[in-house]
C-alpha cells in the first residue's frame, strides 16, 4: 500500500510521541509593511532543505539523530491579526503542554507574538534573546498595535523591562533607541557583540529565542521584507544561533522574515536552512 | 526655483478644481488568500504609463484633453482591513462631495468596498458591473468576512438582489454559484457574454465599475495574486470597458488586482495600463 | 497530538484502498536535450494547486467527490535513466495491480516509458493518445536511445504500427513525420483537430493519455524545456483533455514537461495545476 | 587540431562564398526611449536558436538546404548614432556588393536606416513593407532625430511618399497618425488586414521588409523595450512573414527589437528564432 | 482639496528655498558599454526609499532634521550625449547659482562630466574625489569620446594633473593604470586604503565627491551594468561616504551606476537608497 | 569576404598552434542531484567574459599576451554519462598529446573525472587539488556511482590514497569525512587553510587543479546547483587559484558548477569570469 506524501524539514522524521522539538509554521504577512512574501517560507524551507545535508561537521552532529517532528504549517486566518495569534499561542501551548520545544518558523515577525503568550504563560520569568536589523519597539505603525514593526514592544508588554535583549539593531526610529535606553530592553546596536556575555548572564533562566533573518547583511540574505545594508555575515550568524541553543536554558524559539518570492537564486532559503538546522543540532545536544 | 517631483499616471496633470476624474490608488493586500503584494500597483502604474502614449487610435482620443486628477496612493494602515476601509470611503466620499468621478486603483479587490460604500450612500439605486476571474461571493474566508474573496458579498449586503452583474467569473465553490443562482446576483459565467445586453439594460441607472484584471487570461496578465487560465483576451476586455465607460451612467469604478512582483517582464502592467487609459479615454467622452 | 504534514495536490486527500486514482510523480529531468528543470514539476503543482479551487464550474464537479490519492513524487537515481524507469513502472504497476488508475506527473517526458511498460503490460491491445508540440519519434539522440526526443519511438517498439494517435505535432526532424507518415503513428500536425473522431474511433479499447503541456503555446505555457511557438490555448487543451478523460476507456495517463524555473510568474504551474483537475474530474465522471 | 569555436543561428553555417542570405547583428540600443537591451539579441538568437529544429513543417524546408551564413553581431560604437549606422550601413553595402540578401537582426529599430541606407542606395525604386506596433514617424524626439521613435519617418526621407506599408499599428502619437494618413505612408492599424493585397501591389518591385517584433501581442513576445499590448498572436505573424519572403521580391530584411532581459522566460527569444527561421526558409524557396 | 502626488526621496520634502541640497535624477545609460538600465535608478531610488527610516543609529541623526529638496529627475534626450550633458549642467548650475549643494543621481557614470562642468566652472581649484570599481581613464572607447568608460579622462581634461583621487580601482587597460601613474591622477587600487589621508590633505578645498556603486563587491551590488568582482563590502563603503561627507568642503557630488532591472531582489536598490541618506545626514552636519 | 562568427572567452585568440593552454567546454548536468542548468555555463562564460577586462591589475599581466585557444563547448550526449566521460577524456587526452594545458570549463563536476582520466593516464604520480564545499567522496548516489556527489571518490580510485587535497569542504555525510580522516584524501574543512602549506609540498610534483566554484560564499556566488551557506569570499578565492597556478607544476585543471539559470543578475558568471582570467594569467607566468 502507498504512503502518504509527507514532507518535513529534513531528518525532522521522528514520530511525535518520541519528539523533544516540534517545528510549526505560520504562514502569515499582513502586517507586513514592506514587502509581503513571508507566508511562503515554510513550504520553501521544507521543500529546499534537501539541498542541504542532515550532517554537520560544524557540530559533528546528525539531524537523524535528533528527535524532531515537523508538524507542518498552521492553516491561518489571512487578514485577521488576532486570530492568527490565537492559533499560533494555541499549537505553542499544545506543544508546550506535551513537554516538548516549540520551534516555530514564519512568517512575519509578529507571529512571535502569540508564540511568546504561549511561553510566557508557562515562563513567567522569561527572557528573550531577539537578533535582528531593526528594532520591532514601535507603540504602533500607522494606527495598528498588532504589527511585524511593533513585535518586541508587545513582547515587552508582557515581560517588563530587562527581560528583552536585542542583538544586531541597525534600523528605526530615534524614539525607538530611546524608549529601549531607557532601561525597557538591552539593546546592542549593530553587531552582535555582547552575546556571549548575556548567554552567561542568562545561564538557568528560561529562554525564548527569536531569529529575524533580517540580522543578516542583505548580500547574504537579500530574500527578506525589509532589506537592511549592514548585517552580520553568515558565520557570525552561525555561530551565534549555535551559542545561544547550545548554552542557555532554550524553552521555545522562532526563525522569521524569510521572504522567498524576493530571492529568486534561493540562496535566502539555503540561508535559513542552515541556520535552522545549526539551532536543532544544538538543541539536541 | 525648481518644481517639485510630481508623479502622475501619463497626461493625469489637471488641476484638482477643474478635473472630472480622480485617480486614487490603494496600496493595501492584508487580506490576499494567495501571493500578496498588489500594494505596489499604484506605483508601478504610474511609473510606467509613460511607456505609453496619451493618444489612442482606438478611439481617436487623446489624454492630455481629457481633465483627470491624480492624487496618489493613499498612506494605509497595512493590517487592519477597516480602517483601509475607511480611508477609501472618505477619500471616495470627498470625491464624490466635489462633484467628480472617484477612479480607484487598487489593491486587492476588498478595497472596492471602501469605495462602494462610498458610491452607494450617494447612490441607493446603484448598480455594479463586475469584471473577474472569481465569484468574490463567499460568506466568509477562513472565519474572516473582510477578505477579497468574500468583496462582492459585502457589496451585496449593502445592494442587494439584482444589482450585481457579473462577467468572465470561472472560478469559485460550488456554493457560491449555487447562491448567485438564486437571483442574488447575475453571474455570466466564462467570457464577457451579455455585457452589451446588461450595459443596454442599464441605461441611466448609476453604474459603479469594478474590474478584476484576472478576468484576463493569465498569458495577458501573469502578474496577479490569483491566476486562473482560461480567462478572455487583451482586446476583448479593451472592447468590454470602453463600452461601459462609454455607454453608462459611470459614477464610480475601479482596476485592481494588478500584483506587479510576480511579472518581471513588467507586461501585466502595460496591460492595466493601457486599460486604465482606454477606460478614462472613454469616461471622458 | 499533531499530525504529519501531509501535502497533496488540492483535494486529493482520499485514502489509498478507496482511491480510484493514484498520482504519481516522477521528478527526473536527466535526459533533457535544452533546459533542465522538470524535476520540480511534481512539488510546484502540489504547492501551487492551493491557489485553485477543488469545483469546476466546467463541469460542475468538485474534487472532494472525487476518490483519488497522492502518493507524492519516487526518489529516483538521478542520471541513470534505466534505473528511473524501473522505478516508475514498478510505481505503476503496483498502483495497476491494485485495481486503480496510474496518474503520473512528470519529469521530462522520458517518464511516460516507464509507466507504458506497466501499462502495457496489462492491456496488450493498448491505444496512446499522444498531445505534444514535438514528434518525439527519433530512433536516438546524439547515440542516446532513451531520451526525452525519443520517447514515444520507445513507446511504439512495444505496440507498434497504428497505436499511436499524436496531435498537436509541430516540430521534429523531416525524417521522424516520415517515419510517422509511412503508418507508424497517427500524426496530427499543428493543432488538435481530428482528437474527436479519434476519441470516437477508440470506443471500448484502452486507452493511455499523455500530454506534454508544450502542446501550449509558450504565451501560455512559457515554463518549460523547450518551448515551441503557435501551440494551442488554453481552453483548446481544456476541452480536450476534458473530452478525452470523459469519453474514452482511459488506464493511464500523465502530464508532463512542466518545468518552473523557467516561469517566475507562476503561471505555467498554475496551467498545469487547471489541467490536472479537469482530468481528474473526467475521469471521475 | 581543434577547430575554433564558431556559434551560428542554427543551420546557417554556409561558407560565405555559397551564401545567398547573409545574417549579420546590430547590437545597438542608445535611442532606446523606455528599456533598453535589445543589444543582446543577437547573441540570444544563435545561442536560443538550438532550441529549434532546422526542419519547418509548416513550410516542409530545412535550413541545411538553404545557403546562409552568418556574419555575427558588429562591434559597434554604442552612444554615438551616426557611428552605429554607418557601420550597419557599410556592412549592408558589402553583402549587397557581393550579390547577396542582407538580414539584418537588432538592435533597436533605428539600426533599420543603416540597412536602408545601403539598399535604398542600389534600388532606388524601394519599398519597405513594415511591421510594428507604432507609427516611428516623429519627426523627432524629446529633439533627438536618430531615435528608434523616428526610424521610418528618417527612411521616409529617403523614399519619398508611397513607398512604406505599415501593419499592425496601434501606438503613436495623433500627428504622426495624422501625417501618414496625408499619403506619406501606407497606415494599416491594428493588425494585418490588407497585407495580401500589398503583396499582390508589389509585385516584382524590389521590397524591403523590416519586422519589428513587438507587432505581436506582449503575451507572445514579453521582451522587448516598449510592449505594447493588443497586438497579433504568434502564428498571425508566422503566416505574414512567410507570405511577404515567399511572395515578393525581397532584397533586404530586418527583425529587430528583442529585448532578452525582460524576458527570463526566454520565451521571446524562441519567438524570435523561429520567425528568423521561417523567413529564412521562405526566402531561401 | 486633494494634493498632487509628490514623490521624494524619503525625509526630502523641504521647500526650495529653505534647502540647503538639492537631489536631481539624470535618467540616462547611452554610452553604457555592458548592460543598460541604469535610466531607472532614480526612480527606484525614490519608491525603495520607503523601504528605510529617515532616522540614522550611526550618526544619530534624522533626515527630517535636514533640509533636503527633491526635484526629480531630468527629461533627457536618449541618444544624444552632447544635449543630455548640457541639461545636467544647467540644472546644477541652477542648484550652485541658488547656493545650494547639487547632489546628482545617476544614470551611467557620463552624467558626471555634466555637473563637473558647472561646478568646476564655479570652483577652478576643485578637487575630485572617485570611488569606482574601474579607472574610467580611457582616452576613446571604441571612438566614442563621451562615454562613461571615459569620464574621468574628460573631468581631467577640465581640471589638470594632481586633482583627481580615485580609489578602489581594480579595472581597466594597462595604459589607463600607466596613465595615472605618470601623475594625472592619484589612483589607489583594490580599496579605500589612503583615504582618511585624502580626506586631511584636501582640507578647505572645494571637493567633488563622485561615487560610482559598483566600488561595492557584486555581492553587496549586484544591480549594476559591470559588476566587478573583488569589492568592498557595504560598511566600508558607508563608512567611507561618511568620512568624505562629514570633513571636507563638499560643493557636489553624485551617486551613480545603480542599474535596477539586473537586481530583481531590490537589494542594490537599497543599498543605493542607505548610502544616499548617509552621506545627505553628513552633508547636513 | 565577411568572417564567421567565431566567440572565444576573452582575450583567448591565439591560434590552436602557438597556443600553450586550451579552453573547452562540457555543457553536461545529468546527474546533478539539486538544481540542473550548469550545461549553460561555457555559453554564459564566453558571452560575458567581455564585460572584463584582458588586463588585470592584480598580476600585471594581459591575457592578450598569454597564449590560449578556446575551443568551444563539446557536444555531448545528454543522459548517457559514460559516453559524456569518453568524449571529455578524448578531447582532453588530444590537448595533452599536443602538448598544451587542458582547461576544462564545466558543467557539473562529474565532468572532472573525463579530464582526469585523461591528465593520469600522462602522469602517474598526479596529485589533485580540489576546492569546494562538497566532499564529493560518497560511494554512490542513490545506487549511482557517475554522480557529481561521487567524483572525488572516482578520482580517488584511479590515484589512491595521499594524492587529494581537498579545501573549503563543508558538507557532505558524515561518512565520508571520516573516511577522508582514514588518509584516503588531505581534506581540509571549511575554508583554504593550509593552501600554501600544500603548494609548497607539491613543488615539483604533477598537479591538477579543479575548482568547484561552491567554495564560495553563495552571497557571492548563488548561480550554482546546490549552494551551501559559509563559504570564502572572493579575493580568498582569487588569492588561492593564482598562488595554485603560478607555483604549482600544472598539468591540467577546471573550473565547475556555474550555473547561470540561478542567477539571473549574472554575477555568479562574472565571478567566474574573472576568476578563469586569474588563472589564464598565472598558468601564463
Amino acid at each position: 500500500m502507498l504512503k502518504k506524501n509527507v514532507i518535513n524539514f529534513i531528518g525532522c522524521d521522528a514520530e511525535y510521541e518520541e519528539a523533544k522539538v516540534v517545528l510549526y509554521g505560520a504562514p502569515f504577512d499582513s502586517t507586513t509593511s514592506y514587502r509581503p512574501g513571508t507566508r511562503f517560507a515554510g513550504q520553501a524551507i521544507r521543500n529546499e532543505s534537501y539541498g542541504l545535508e542532515t550532517y554537520s561537521p560544524y557540530q559533528d552532529k546528525d539531524l537523524r539523530d535528533c528527535h524532531v517532528f515537523d508538524s507542518g504549517d498552521l492553516e491561518l486566518a489571512i487578514g485577521d491579526s488576532e486570530k492568527v495569534l490565537a492559533a499560533i499561542e494555541e499549537r505553542a501551548g499544545e506543544i508546550l503542554k506535551d513537554g516538548k520545544l516549540p520551534f516555530l518558523i514564519g512568517g512575519e515577525h509578529l507571529v512571535t507574538l502569540g508564540s511568546i503568550r504561549a511561553v510566557a504563560g508557562q515562563y513567567p520569568d522569561l527572557h528573550i534573546i531577539h537578533l535582528d536589523a531593526h528594532t520591532d519597539l514601535r507603540e504602533d505603525y500607522l494606527g495598528v498595535k498588532l504589527s511585524h514593526a511593533c513585535v518586541i514592544r508587545r513582547c515587552w508588554e508582557l515581560l517588563g523591562d530587562g527581560r528583552i535583549h536585542q542583538f544586531g539593531i541597525r534600523s528605526g526610529e530615534k524614539e525607538e533607541f530611546s524608549w529601549a535606553a531607557e532601561g525597557h530592553t538591552n539593546l546592542h546596536p549593530f553587531d552582535l557583540e555582547g552575546l556571549e556575555e548575556t548567554i552567561e548572564n542568562l545561564k538557568g533562566k528560561p529562554v525564548y529565542f527569536t531569529v529575524d533573518l533580517d540580522v543578516l547583511d542583505p548580500s547574504v540574505f537579500p530574500g527578506t521584507g525589509t532589506p537592511e545594508p549592514g548585517g552580520v555575515d553568515y558565520m557570525t550568524l552561525q555561530r551565534a544561533v549555535t551559542a545561544v541553543c547550545s548554552n542557555v536554558n532554550l524553552v521555545g524559539c522562532d526563525v522569521n522574515e524569510l521572504c522567498p518570492p524576493y530571492d529568486a537564486s534561493g540562496v535566502s532559503t539555503a540561508v535559513a536552512c542552515k541556520i535552522i538546522r545549526e539551532m536543532l543540532l544544538a538543541i539536541g545536544r
